[in-house]
């Protein structure tokens, strides 16, 4: 088969279409012959050597595809060959095939198309994992999505609106913020132009956030805790604005509040699952009935990964930049 | 009735055991005729001036006493003139008498002298709500104790062998640490002497601590996160060792970990009525059958507090010390 190799961690072009061995599906684990794969930013981390594996994963790049199911290893059930189907991956998803634990997948949700359906699984999986398995939102809270516009931003807002909180959203530009409005996002704030604490503060008569989730890390620590409510859950799951920073005890215990940080890669098969049982169980009949969507900004063909990683390195997408292998 | 008030915040001999009008229990509220206090840190912030008492709540320092219901105001049920209670507090209990929301209230556990009983809401609320209600302490898992000896120590060591937790200890002695060893400490370590990270690191085969109670803030904040397991759940609920410190959220993300910081004095009252109940439920069984004990260190006529808070702020006790009003 073709995968996107890393001869040498780099630049976009360190991404190599190249001819590789076929995956072997192991026990519990299925082969999925890759319809599609998405581009997050853990895979450029990846790419620029920041970013291993973890022991036991595929060596090429990708957390999550859609495809179809080619082989079917010892000890699943439930599964066939043929099924349609989206998967979590600790990577291998910028490949023609890839051996996933049966846990790890999803059925295409109905009326959805197949290359579309690799846009949800890092992004779903992640979003209900921190937002209502962590920080558990309640309808009537307000959640703050730092990078409203974003693949996960995007689908923060749609599954925090169908729930019934109220969703607040930075973003870069207005165009950004269109679209997170379009989504169904209350409260837009340019973060070029306003202090989000502000500007938070004020649309929630002084209450703050019940939840926030963060992406930026050190870089945002301290004004996140300053606009949490009181009881309030910062989640982080991005440290793209650095990985140390000063916390402020004295105001988060005034606020009785929590930070949590996550990521998905790296957790254990049955933690992985858990997640994936959720997702299935309360996010996929949002999916099946149109209330929540995936947002892609554009397709790629996957052996062209580098100009998808420029894209995404750029910002100017909105949602997700899918990498396809055929149409 | 006679109550320690606080005419100019400072030392110890700023704590004044004065003639001043007797409280009014209001809607939903009782009057406790006091038969003892106990002192909390939080007294001697009061005391220095540092921490005033939330609206609403009584000028005078005490955030939990025993004693017996000497009226009860509209709106309580369940609660008789004469029953033998102990209550936690917003203020108020460096008196001889107190007015008590009835959600604050606990009946005295069977077996227990009502003296000794002032020990327990203030620790046991604490270390239930946040070892329990928010860390989720389970079964089979290690819990981190600093300040093992004090008064929430001697009760969280209590509580996690209850439940059937391993739990590790800091002190400053080994009169301390023996004292914490004997209440059921597993892994005791003296913090002038060892390395608390290592320590816990080499007791628990590399693992850490699932959850850290932490009375010090600041100064513990980068160590304590080092100590955690991987899904560990650290508490904050002191800041002795300051407000401000530096979070590596890196190895918090790696970890999948997280930090809580609360107090309980300023929670609205269904919030506290919440925590009370679920003492009632889960934690007065094992007081009753004798599982989980008031630790006292000494008790202090209330006219001396003075003499009790230097006994806690020279940090030589262990336990609780109690302030009596009549024996």
């Amino acid at each position: 088969m073709h995968a996107i190799t890393i001869p040498e961690p780099g630049g976009p072009e360190a991404l190599v279409w190249d001819e590789v061995p076929d995956p072997v599906p192991g026990e519990g684990e299925v082969l999925v012959e890759v319809v599609a794969g998405a581009v997050n930013r853990a895979d450029i981390l990846q790419r620029q050597g920041f970013y291993d594996p973890p022991p036991g994963a595929s060596p090429y790049p990708g957390l999550e595809c859609s495809g179809r199911i080619a082989a079917v290893g010892p000890g699943v059930g439930g599964w066939a060959v043929g099924d349609e189907v989206c998967a979590l991956l600790a990577g291998g998803g910028y490949a023609e095939k890839v051996a996933v634990p049966a846990g790890q997948l999803l059925p295409v949700p109905a009326g959805l198309d197949l290359k579309r359906a690799a846009a949800l699984p890092e992004v779903v999986c992640t979003v209900w994992s921190n937002v209502f398995m962590v920080a558990h939102l309640r309808p009537g809270e307000t959640l703050l999505v730092h990078g409203g516009s974003s693949g996960i931003g995007t689908m923060a807002i749609q599954l925090a609106k169908a729930v019934g909180a109220r969703v607040a959203v930075t973003a870069g530009t207005k165009e950004k913020l269109d679209r997170c409005a379009e989504l169904g996002a209350d409260i837009l704030i340019n973060y070029r132009e306003q202090d989000f604490v502000a500007e938070l503060e004020r649309a929630t008569d002084g209450a703050g956030a019940d939840v926030i989730l963060d992406n930026m890390g050190a870089k945002y620590l301290d004004r996140n805790v300053r606009a949490l409510a009181v009881n309030g859950r910062l989640a982080i799951i991005g440290m793209q604005g650095g990985v140390k920073g000063e916390l402020d005890i004295g105001a988060l215990l005034r606020k009785r509040a929590a930070i949590s940080a996550t990521s998905l890669r790296a957790r254990p098969l049955e933690e992985k699952a858990a997640i994936v049982a959720a997702v299935r169980e309360h996010v996929w009949p949002l999916v099946a009935d149109g209330h929540v969507r995936p947002v892609v900004d554009r397709e790629i063909p996957m052996p062209d990964a580098a100009a998808a990683h420029r894209v995404v390195e750029d910002s100017g997408h909105i949602g997700k930049v899918l990498l396809v292998v055929a149409d």
